[in-house]
């Protein structure tokens, strides 16, 4: 079942060693058919050399395995979460990519600094809050999912304008129009974070850059009167 | 038309991914025909292992499409402004290179910091102003290319003695005298912004370079008593 | 003799430079046969690519060699050290990885910041104290062992729960239950020390992680509720 | 003529990109035949992928031109005057490599902060002081040079013990007792440097290493007693 959507997320998957944002096993890609209501996830704990089409686990929207020879990604509870929040996100990514991954963990939002920014981000990409005792110790990742969600809600952030978000204390969440699409803004968001970083470095005193800057370059790329690209 | 410079714009186009210069579709080289007064330009969005030589744009100096069949760089008109300031200029490259790209966020101009930046760019290469907000929501790249070389004019530098600049929360452009020196400019600006953040953070008291030696070594390798290479 | 653990050890130290993890022959890998008491490891001072399974050394836990035509790594007293110390260690590795003897260097431990840390690493990673100028004097890479256990004991951390600590401007080792786990944690400790790096570059007031977190990590991947991976 | 040692110095030179030490052609590596008084050195501004073994430059230790097509690198002077200071010197190598030249271009010398600076050079590797105007417009090359001799007599270093230097908003050379050893140290010296500046950065109080530490490094590999690798 799903045989189309396995074979995209498993390539989703690859895509993640490819452009060097993983380390070992650490990351997961999902898909979802909206018309079935069925998520197609990475096997947890896989080698992505190892790895095959097959070894992708369909869940339902409770997390109950439908099929697949493997346990799903430990994250599952997650990205479920995600899924149930919003219906334009078809596809999502976790990582540890490095840069992300260290401003997740010095628990600072990216503000917006730049054009590289603006063209897929419209405005800073979140770091939630952290978690409580009891967040962590009951449902923690279906948790992890509900205190993203709380984030772009308390900010008034919708999560197709502002299609990542950093854990605190843990790494980043991508998520697009499907896997693909996902593993992209993912991409996107690891070089974001690189080059925030730099730019602090080089002046600690930056601010973020002006809004109509930040307007102009998201909506050449994005919305009705898009004009990059081939049309 | 133009096929021997549709030539040497793909490929110096392709040089952007191999020398890790971009990511994803993120640049973009044009070079000029002085004598049809036409330019060869990237088409938008093309990824570079999907782009053929035929996909190459022929543009008139008024962003006209002359030739092709696909629409050309959304950044034309910034590089047609350039051509017009400055008959030296043969080609032109636009990145989103990390580095180069990390300073323009940080709106800071490189200082020439030693014999490395010294042997291609006769000083500072400077970081352009903000924009307005009419000249954002005007015609935004056109604008991005005057605010350039109103800047050169301000700190009166000739753009041949420094083939480069930083725009303002955006990225780097730099040029030569064709396509290929462009590219090879840009890579150097690259260098360069790396050198200058890690030669900061180690010091971050340095000053300038002396002007001699930013004399001696610029003029080494350019002018008519340049004595570096095979002559 | 001890030809399955030669095969071992001799993979394990050519995982090195395919990680990236070494600059000529800087670094070691060693196993250890707890039934016969002999330990594997590689010669001194060859470089990766001449280096066969055949060059191995065996040693007997004094030092002596046992079998094999080349020295054994000048460090084989310092893995022994641990050997005899922790007899759930099956493998050793010891570096000079960047960022890891970075931290080294900079004689300061890695603070717990994020799960990355937390899933491998229960707790910070220590960095030692400065040996004493006798400890150098006489048997420096016997002593070396000992500060490390010494360090363990009085953090009171046990080596199966942190693997792996920063010797005092020196570098880091890493052990695991046999030699390719070792390799594996050492590659990990390398991903820990770059983040934390960055972490504090991003925000220099950054705490260690939440307790709570830094154990729900450690324990979804180790002990008899792991939910981690295939089970 | 000097067949042999054209071979040694070409292989050397191709090391530098290998080892991801240049960029386009900045760079040189030169060996010497004390018996002759003959000096080999790359050609100037020739691209490494172009470069044969016969496009090596045979100079006397005027700088004359004895045997080649092409101009020699224009460095030539400042290798000759190091030849002539130091007899153990047989190879010397010239880069811009990052890390280094950022130091060189912070006009800081590296302090010895760990065993991988130890185990090659004894004690930190210092920058030249700024060349006078005088220096810079007369023989520049020869001058430069002179101010590395001048710095080593001045902080009473021997060259063999530190086999490299920075050269003050410049970069770094480096030496050994051949070519392909004169790159090796040019290596270890850019990782060195890596290492030192993030070690800086993780503590920006850091001191110099034990200088008994440091002793027992440099000597593990140096000297009579030396007992790294395979006697």
């Amino acid at each position: 079942m799903l045989e189309e959507l396995k074979e995209i997320v498993y390539k989703a998957n690859e895509m993640l060693p490819q452009y060097k944002m993983v380390t070992f096993t650490w990351g997961n890609v999902s898909g979802i058919d909206r018309d079935k209501n069925l998520v197609v996830i990475k096997p947890s704990g896989v080698p992505y050399e190892d790895m095959t089409v097959d070894d992708m686990v369909v869940v339902d929207m409770e997390g109950n395995i439908i099929e697949g020879n493997k346990a799903p990604s430990s994250d599952t509870p997650t990205h479920l979460e995600l899924y149930k929040a919003c219906r334009d996100i078809g596809g999502i990514v976790h990582t540890h990519s490095r840069y992300a991954t260290s401003w997740a963990q010095a628990c600072r939002s990216i503000p917006a600094l730049g054009t590289t920014h603006a063209d897929d981000f419209y405005g800073e990409i979140p770091c939630t809050r952290a978690m409580t005792d009891d967040e962590i110790n009951s449902e923690y990742e279906k948790e992890t999912g509900k205190v993203i969600i709380e984030t772009f809600q308390k900010k008034k952030i919708h999560m197709e304008d502002v299609p990542g978000v950093l854990v605190y204390s843990h790494g980043p969440f991508a998520w697009g129009k499907d896997p693909l699409a996902a593993v992209k803004k993912a991409i996107i968001l690891e070089e974001i974070a690189f080059m925030a970083e730099n730019t602090l470095l080089i002046n600690s005193q930056v601010q973020a850059m002006q809004p109509v800057l930040l307007k102009k370059h998201y909506f050449r790329k994005h919305g009705k009167n898009a004009y990059y690209g081939q049309g």
